[in-house]
This record gives structure tokens, sequence and C-alpha cells, in this order.
């Protein structure tokens, strides 16, 4: 009989519990060995909760325990190259949140070690296992489009984050477009070479006063010569706006959002169905759950991981390219910010 | 701290090993503690597969261990009843499979049995719990379509069961078209009073020869007036076709098809999308978590079942009498099958 | 160069006025030379406000023009079975409005003389040019649904007609239904031998009163085994519901209702779209013009009317079988209306 | 009772045959008088075919005839401003269809000459009066999306146009978006300030040997700040594509492609409904006949046109600013293509 795998996650939030959940209950084989995080109560309330054998306050217990074969890094994204070298330096496979860092220098540093090291490394582009997203990709690796031409991504919140996150986030281009750069890799299979970006402030100035827009446009000229546009916006009060289309040489596929049900209302004024899924916890539940799921798998099969330490760091590249393009109000090269892409 | 609840399964097979899997995975505080088959080694292998720490080959096992809170009856139809009784003797709640019985004095004593009791009692009419179902009476609940006027239901099978089946459970009206005959009142919270049934043997020669048809549709009377008709069909080629539609004095609600993706692809000849979910397991997925979830809240709560013993025998009754319409040709009012419909 | 054709109007209600219309305005080498009304003020107005060159009170007065090739019969259904008897005999062919009568010995005798005459007759039943019905029609025809099973058609009108109309018209089998009969008939290729009619009064206690349903239901049995459901509405809130159904053997076929535009709104509350067309002058338009140009054609080159005399009867035996089985409450075969269904 | 007025045709290619048809057929109290065309045979045939009693070579015979109120200018695009500015001063009423030129100067100074006339202009801009596009923009004067933040439009040809109009035609910026930047101003009712072009050569390398591209993504920013992006293709194989979106602050409305039925098949492969109407002539067919409806209602009720000399300008000069966007890799203010712009 197959032995039981151990996980540790690193860092008690909404995401980390979310991980730690479907570990325990929605993957065969595996379970939660310890949590830790730097406030320990809510480890110890996490551990509690998912019937978590031990918590920790410091997340170094939990990559010194010999059992633990893999660690959800689910901590603030400052940590995440810290706790990823450590984590690689002792032998642990490494499932990382997005993004690895802002910061490009730490983001080859961690990718160096963990590249030494032989762990599996993937990163929680979760939106890649969606059956929309996956459906479009498999319909292009099908033939199905034909050559790329044009991708179009479109992807607005349902309401702004707190203003006290804009302003450490490192903005709209690199925390909530960056799913849409790695998206629009993972569609088209291919390199983005220069990015173009607009931006407005108009959902709440409060935005624009903390050196963000809340209203962005992304033009994205590939190496094969597709060309794209991204549209993020912070709010859509219609709910949570996911949706993607690539239009090639002898078709398109187009992605639709998500809903609760698939009933139609025709009444005295209008024909109605409900709003999209709200937010990325109902929306994106079964993607993370794949994710997760096949990390698990490539790090029993030893095959493989599905979204590498580079998927990680191109978004981060494209966003600091869009966020250059912006301030210089002109097409930024992706070379223009790092040397190091092959 | 909440009592962890022990739950007890009562045949393991497919939609027995589905409610365990459910049990102790997607619903806190309760955990199965005993599986029973007559085949053991069915009942063993579930055990295994599912962690339960007992299993055996005769149910009255599970009714003995004073631990077990509930038994799930999932055993075959023609068992339902006795075993019923038996664990309302044994003051066990019970979750039953429908339907209870073809046979319909089998059906009230085990009710009566049930009732004097007092355990609670949950027949398994999960589409009831199915967000597209329960959307479209949410609606008329809410005053949405005014007062219903016409109801339509249609509900086809990708495949036509194997033929030893038709042969014993009850043909078309009795394990098929029950489910719509639930859903109609479920729908429109009313009784019916009379049905006409129309039949035709179409798919397969095999099932006419059987005794049964595999294409009907049967027409509805209610007793506040509103018509009915529901159409089913052993074979849809493109698949589990599960929709319903409400006609009001204020508006209309209808349910369309749930798909695995909300992808669409325009190609050189048409436009397309894939097909619905192709069968219950994946289409009602949900909807067999939200029952026992249900089931096992009324039991906590202790509040009324969502779904009673009278709604486990009125689908029965009316499929015998659309039975009788077919064989008689002519209009069945439901009394002439049961004068106790209160 | 083609010699220019000269129809006469018999009838200047409203859709004598649309043929006129059309005649004049969007099918080549014909102009309307002469419209007559009992009423000859209103015969008057739509001469002028069409550019016809001629109006009369009497009919027989566009009978007797030499000039005149065809005829088309707009008047009140009581004298549709007379004026066809004249005009075959004055050797025009006829376009005549449904139904051609309530009587079916009417009926039977004026097709008689059309068919000693050898005028072309072409019935007015406008939907089977309707590019959705067609689009069914022609699936079918190509095989692509494989061999029917089952039929579904609903049909509701967004308002009741005047009172005094329900108590002339026949009642909602004769005047409304028996559109649907005719699609039946024109989708599924096959005869109707029996129905079975249901019916409730929903909208409006007046027309109970007046004798008539205004919920009603029915269904059909195929000489070929199809069974089929046509549900009637006299009220849809929601505007003019108009679908049709047909389900076989290696397929279904369905069509919605048409809209105005194909724009969705995406508020804060719900994702609506415009209601549907309101009513047959908007949804049907282009079918009115299409039979038109259709039955011009005919003439013109000899073929065959593409809805013939017995296209027009048969609907009126469905919908006098459909009156006896609501009032007897059983399944009428349509052998207990006439003898003469070959 | 109304005088009929009197229209001429200038250019008897298909657009001018279409107008001319709309003329006679479907709009109250005008009919075509004349028709010219350099190709005098052309001319001749169109009268014949319609029933136009006069037709030249030479359009300057139309302008003196004092019985023809109004003019359509459907000659070649070089010949546009010279024939307006001698309608102008003939004192004839203007209908012109686009681009007025693509010489900025020759459209100034026909405009010019236009306002001193004092005739009504309108450039045919057809798709304003498309029911999709209207619906939206009534949306948004509605108040139902609040205020427009994002815009985006997407167009795509069916097939490419011969080569040999592609290098005469100002190349896709001017014959094909031109449609796209007018409809971006006429959907968000606010200047374009800006726009950054990027394209490729992905249908034909031919296009590209002639200096232009296939496939093109335009970003623009409006005055208000709103941003939108453009995306165009010279052929989709799935036909021709014509769909627009408009994010704001309370919702968003977005247009789907129409289609010749709304039948949907659902075989054992997929589900699928038809292509989408396949070109202009199909797809835009209402909005030729509104646009006409309109012109001359302005004229006879002298009220302002709904496409104003102006509104043929500024899509010139956007299309002549994207074509420099594209040569130089940049973003380029509309102001560095006419100081004119107030």
């Amino acid at each position: 009989m197959e032995r039981k795998l151990n996980a540790g996650i690193i860092g008690a939030g909404r995401i980390g519990r979310l991980h730690a959940r479907h570990l325990n209950t929605r993957i065969a084989n595996i379970r939660v060995k310890a949590v830790s995080d730097v406030i320990v109560k809510a480890a110890e309330e996490c551990a509690a909760e998912l019937g978590i054998p031990e918590y920790y306050s410091d997340y170094r217990q939990i990559l010194e325990d010999p059992q633990i074969d893999m660690v959800f890094i689910c901590s603030s994204t400052d940590t995440h190259a810290a706790i990823m070298e450590a984590a690689a330096r002792a032998g642990k496979h490494i499932f990382c949140e997005k993004p690895i860092a802002l910061d490009l220098d730490k983001i080859d540093r961690a990718l160096e070690v963990v590249q030494k090291s032989g762990v599996k490394l993937q990163i929680g582009f979760n939106r890649r296992f969606d059956s929309n997203y996956r459906r479009i990709r498999d319909l292009i690796a099908a033939g199905e489009l034909g050559e790329p031409h044009i991708l179009k991504i479109t992807s607005r919140d349902p309401a702004p984050p707190p203003i006290e996150y804009v302003k450490v986030s490192g903005g709209i281009f690199l925390d909530m477009m960056i799913h849409d750069f790695d998206m629009a890799r993972f569609l088209i299979g291919d390199e983005v070479e220069e990015v173009y970006a607009s931006g407005a402030v108009k959902v709440d100035p409060k935005i624009g006063e903390a050196g963000d827009v809340d209203t962005a446009l992304v033009t994205l000229t590939f190496k094969n010569g597709v060309i794209g546009s991204i549209d993020n916006s912070r709010q859509a009060v219609y709910g949570y706006d996911q949706r993607a289309e690539v239009f090639g040489s002898r078709g398109m596929a187009r992605s639709d959002n998500n809903t609760a049900n698939r009933v139609q209302l025709s009444g005295p004024e209008r024909v109605s169905e409900d709003l999209p899924l709200n937010f990325f916890m109902e929306r994106y539940v079964d993607s993370y759950i794949e994710e997760v799921t096949q990390f698990v798998q490539c790090v029993k099969e030893d095959i493989p991981s599905p979204v590498s330490g580079k998927d990680g760091k191109y978004p981060v590249v494209m966003g600091l390219a869009a966020k250059k393009s912006l301030a210089e109000h002109r097409p930024v090269k992706l070379t223009e910010i790092s040397l190091d892409l092959e």
C-alpha cells in the first residue's frame, strides 16, 4: 500500500487554510501534518479546525521535520523567496503562492537554489487548472483554432482590495494582472516580447493617490507575432468577470463567466440570469483543488511541475514592464526589465 | 465541542460509496463507522477505500451498534422497506434511497413504523438540492412567476440501463420518471390529481419485449389546476438532458443543462459548445452532497426532514397511475391507485 | 421582359394590408391592382396608403377583372370558403388566410371546387416560412436528428384577444393552437392519429364563461409513433413565446425566441437581455414576406403550392378533435372527426 | 398631401443600388429620379432593374435637375469630396458614403463648402443605426452603465478584399477600422485623444507586401479617460464577427453576433448553432434602411443630421494617427494629425 505523504502549510491565512482543507479532504494519500504562522493563534485555530496534529509560529520547525515531504508557502509575498530557499535547502518539495517576489534578483536567486536542490516547485497560478481556460488551451493544442492571431483577456474584480494592500502589493499589474500575464503565456504557448500599458483612475481616487491605477488595458506582442490585449478593473458591480478569447487562422474560442445555476427568468421587463460567481474562492474552487492534486501527483510520480519557476518569474517581468510602460508612456520590451530571459 | 455523529452505510454499491465518501470528506463532525453489504467483499473494499472502521455482511449488526446515530439505506429497492422498519425500531435516523418500494402496502406500513418511532426520515430525491431546480423553486416562492400555470420537465438519459434492470425496476415510470414526478410536486408545491401517459418503443425493441416503453410523455393535472408535461427518453445521444420550465401569471423560469465549461468555439462550419455533463454522478454531484448535508443537519438540529416519507410515497403512486394510464389508454386519477392521499 | 402579374386583395384589415404592402414593395414583377372590403372606407384608405389603383366594396368586382391573376383572401373566417369557391370558379389563383373554415363540410366542398378548377391554392400558415422552424425541418430532412421521437411546441401570446373574438373564433384550439397543429405536421412530416387535450382557465375568467380555456396542453400521437406536446397560453407577460423542439435518435434541435438585439446587460443585480419580439407582426414579418414570395413563385413557375388545401384542412380536424378531447376528457382519434383522411 | 421627394444616386455600384432599392421600396414619399455612373452601362442597368426614370454617365446632370432634392454619393472614394462640393453648391442635400476622403485638406475644404451652403449632410456610418450598437448606446444614455470606463470593439471580416483594393484603400485603419473608430466615438460620446496601434501580417503575406497589416489592435485613450481597444482581422473563418462591449461604473453591456436563426442542435459530439450572418449586406441590412430613413427625415423635417461632417472627418484623423503609430511604434495624439479638432 502506498505511503501517506505529509504536507506542511506555511501561512494560515485564507489561501493556506484552503489548501490544507483540500489536502485533507479531497486528495488521496496525503495529510497535513503541521501548519505554521507568525501569528501563532492563527496556526492554532487552523490546526483545530482542520484536524492538523501540529502547529508552530516558526516555519523552520516544519522544515526540520523529516517526515514532511512538501510545503505550501502561503505566507505574505515578501517572505516567499526566503522561505523557498530554506525549503529547497531542507529538501522539501515546494508549492509557492504567486508572486515569488516583486524583486527579480530575489526571484532569480531563489529559483537557482531550488534548481540546485532538485526539489519540485510549483507556482500557484491556479487559473491554468480552470476548466474554461484549459478547454481553450486544449482546443489550441488540438489545432482547432489553427495558428493564433489575437488574444483577449478580461479580468475584473467585484471590489477593490483595501488601500493598505494596494500600497504594498506592487500595484494592479503585479497583484492582479499578473494572473492574466500568466494566462496569456499559458494560452498562447509563447513568450511576450513587449507590452504597452494604459491606465486610469476611475474607481477610487485613493488608489490614484497611492500611485496606482484601477482601470488598465495592456497590449501584448508575442515573439510569434500574436497580438493580445488584457483589460482589468478593480470593480465590476456585476461581480467577478473572468473571460478569455483566442482568435486564430481556423477559428475562435471564447469563455464566458461561470454562474451558480443555468436558470433564465423571463419577466414583464426583461429576460435575466443570475450574476457570475462572485469571487475567486467560488469561481476558482475547482482549479484550486486541481492544482494541488497535480502538485501532489508530480511529487509522487516524479514528473515535471505543471507551473515551473520560470512560469513564476515571467509574469513578474511582464508586470514590471507594464509599470514602466505606463510611467514612460511608451511600449517597453521585456528585455529592458530582465536580460535573463532565454 | 460538538460530539461527532456516527453513520452506517447499508449497501456498498455505487450510491452507498458516494454517500460514504461525502460523509467522510465533505461534511463536518460526522464519520462513517460501519458499512454492510450482502456481498461482504464489497463492504470490505468500501471500508478499505474510505477508511471505515467496520464492515459487515448483515445490516443488523449496524442497527445493533448503539454508537451509530443514522443509517443510509442504499441496498436494492426490494429491501428498502424492511430495513427501514428495522432501523426505525432500532431508533436510527434514516436516509433511504428512492423508491421506498414498488408496492404501496409496503410503503404505507414502513412509513407507519417510522412515524411511530419518531426517527428522522429523508428520501433520496437528490435533484431537489440541485442549484437549477432550487433556483426555479425559489423564484416561485418569491412570487417572481406569479401563480404557476404550466410545468414542463424534460429528462433524458444518455443510454438505457441493462435490460435485466428494466425487467425488475418497475419500468420507466417507476425507475426514471419517478424523479420527475417528485420534481413536479417540489416545483409546483401542490399535489397531482390525474395523469395521462403516452409511450412508445423507439430506442430498443428489447425494452418493448420486456413490457416497457423507452419514450414517454405524461400529462399531469394538479389540484390547483396547473397543467404539466414530462417527457422521458432512455437515450439522448448528446448526453444527459435535464431541464425544467415553469410558466406563470407573472413570468417564466427555465433551466438549461449544466456543462463542464463555458467555452464557445466558432469554426468554419458552426459555433459549438461541449455536450452537457454526461450522467447523474457528474451532473448531480453537488446535489448529493447537499442532500446529505441537510439530512445530517436535520438530525443534529431536530428539524423536519426536507424530503419526507410522504414525498417518498407520492411519486410511486404517480408512477403506478402512469402505468395504468398507458395500459388503459385513458387519464387516471391518483385516487384510483391509493385512497390514502389526504 | 416578364409580364407584371396583378393581385387583388379581398379584405383590407391588418393582414390584408400587410400582404398588399409586401406585394408592392418586396416582391418583383407583381403589383396590387385592386382591394375590396365590405367596409368600403377601409378599402379606400388601403388603396390610398399603398397606391392601389382600384378599390371596391364587393370582392366579385375583383374576380371579374380579367387582368387579375391571383387573389388574397383576407376577409373574416366565415367568408373564406365561399370566396375561395368563387375565386376558383373565376380562375384566380388563391392565397387564403387560415383557417379555411371551422366547418369541415365547407372546407371539403371548397377544396373540391379548387381542385377541379386547377388554380393554385396556398393557405396562410406563415410560420412554415420562419427561419427558425425551417431550420429545424431542414435538420430533420438532412438526417441530423435521425428518426424523430418527441416533439414539443410552445406557443404563448402576449395578451388575450378581445372576448368577442374568442366567442366566434372557435376557441383556443382553432384560433391559436391551429398554427401549432400545422407546425407539428410540418416538422414531423407525418400525420397525427390521436390527440389528448388538457385545459384550464387561468388568465381571465371571462374566457371560461365564453366556454373556452386560456391555458392548454395537448398530447399528439403521430402515425409513425412520434409523441408530441403543445402548450398554449393566452398571456405570457414577457411577450410572444414561440419555441419548438424535436428530439430524435441522433440528436435534438430546439429554437429559441427572436429578439430585437443581441445585447446583454450585466448590472448590479442580474444579467439581462431584452424581451422577445412582442407579437406576430414583428416576430414573423420575414415569414409573411417569404410565404407570399413563394406563392407568387408557385403561380409563375407552375409548381406545387408549399401549403396545400389538405394542409389547410388537417389542423382544423386536429382542433376539432382537441375540443372533443377536452369536452369528453379522453383521447380522441382524428378519424372520429373526419373519415376523409387518407 | 405631402410632396414626393426626388433622389439622385451617384455611383451605381453595390452600395448605390442598395440605397436606391431602399429609397424606392422601403421609405414613403420618396423616389429615385436619376442615377449616374462613369460606366454608363452600370447606370442603365441599375435604372432598368429598379425602375429609375433617368440615367447618366455624368453626375452633374443630376445636380442640374431642379426637381432633385438630394443626392447619394456612392462613387469611388477619391471622387467623394469633389462631388460633395459640387452638390452643396447646387443646393442638393447630401448623403455621402464613408470616407469623405483620405486627405484631410480635401475633407476640410469640402465640409466648409457644405457648411456655407446650408444643405444637410449625412455620412454613411450605417452601423450607428444597427439595433445592437444602438441598444448599447441607449443603455449608456439611460445611465444603466454609469460612467464608462472601458470600451472594446471586435470587427473581423470573413475574407480579405482584393489586394488591388488594399493598395488604394488607405489600408486597414482607413478602410476597415474606420467603422470602429466611428463606433468608438458614437458609443462613448466623447473624443479620442490618442491612439496606439499594433499590427501583424497573419492572413496573407501579399497584404504585407502591399505595405499594410491584416491583423490589428489599437488602444484608444479618450479625453474623458475611457480606455478602449479595437481589434480587426481581415479574415475570420467563421464569418463576420461584429461585437462591442462597454464597461462602466454601474454595469457592462455587450453585443453578440446576429445569426439567421435561433436554433441549437445537440448532436453526439457537440451542441452547435449556425455561423453569424456572413457579411455586411446581410448583417447590416436593417441599418442601411434606417440610416436612409433618418436622412430623408432630417431633410423633410429640417432637423440636424444624425451623422455630421465632423463625424466623417474624425475617424479619418484616427485612422491616420493609427497608421503613424504603427509606423513609429509609439502612441500618437490626434493633434499630431490635425490641429483643427475643437
